[in-house]
């Protein structure tokens, strides 16, 4: 699978990114509308956006993104904030490739450390053992975070080591 | 000492927000120019901002404030962003009212915890202390968050428990 990387969004972008989560089946309608908003923010503010994007492109279509940034007052500290592969173009790195594209931008800007953010709900069960392969450790749980009984589990990588 | 309480800021506090942290000694420049920032959010949103807060004003001067808000993504999740008492009205219970009040405010919009993020800096001891006596509990700490040896500590409250 031939891929073609960029990191500005398209004004399609709002629609696809929208049909590509929807399409995954995991996310919530509300969560899916904050990930449409960050891809909003960064057509309308650029660079100037905290959010940043990689998006990569199969025959000219949407085959995944990831979103990530600075973190607000941290010293080099960078959140995951979304990684998605469309449905049919899974297990074939496409994720992978991203994540690496990510953290190799962000520790070109300064970032010492990313942050992943996710559910203890079992649907993000294989997000999990993904950031794991990548990686990423488990440094803690915030019970009842998203709702009672829906914890928020955060993984995270120093990005200097190795 | 006698508090007025009111929960708009005015065109002012962008001023005295800044001042009274400032004041504080804990704060970094940077961390008090995102305060100021959701100040300014308020002040143009008004009630749409994501971002509430209560002033404590004594003799016509502010004497405290605390800002909080639903966490996007959750249901019920509050978090407190910001809680600050002028240096020369502290010991006075002043803290201790406003987070009640934000408790209560949270509550009465259907909030069912509070979370807490701050930092495992020697500053924050105090502010440890004042959480855990209001009944809040350490849930987690996210290492070298803020920076390299700077470490996130998050506590929350059940707010509909006793």
């Amino acid at each position: 699978m031939e891929l073609q990387f960029r990191s500005e969004p398209l004004e399609e972008d709002i629609q696809t990114v929208h049909q590509l989560l929807s399409g995954n089946g995991i996310f919530r309608p509300r969560e899916i509308l904050v990930a449409v908003e960050l891809v909003q923010d960064r057509i309308t503010k650029g660079p100037d956006s905290e959010y940043r994007f990689i998006f990569a492109d199969s025959e000219n279509q949407l085959a995944g993104f990831v979103c990530y940034g600075e973190i607000a007052v941290t010293v080099g500290s960078y959140d995951l904030y979304w990684i998605a592969v469309r449905n049919d173009c899974r297990e074939r790195g496409v994720g992978k490739e991203l994540l690496l594209r990510a953290e190799k931008d962000a520790v070109s800007s300064g970032a010492r450390a990313m942050f992943i953010e996710t559910s203890s709900r079992i649907d993000y069960a294989p997000a999990k053992h993904f950031y794991q392969k990548a990686g990423y450790a488990e440094t803690c749980i915030v019970r009842d975070f998203y709702d009672a009984g829906d914890h928020k589990v955060i993984f995270s990588k120093d990005l200097l080591k190795g």
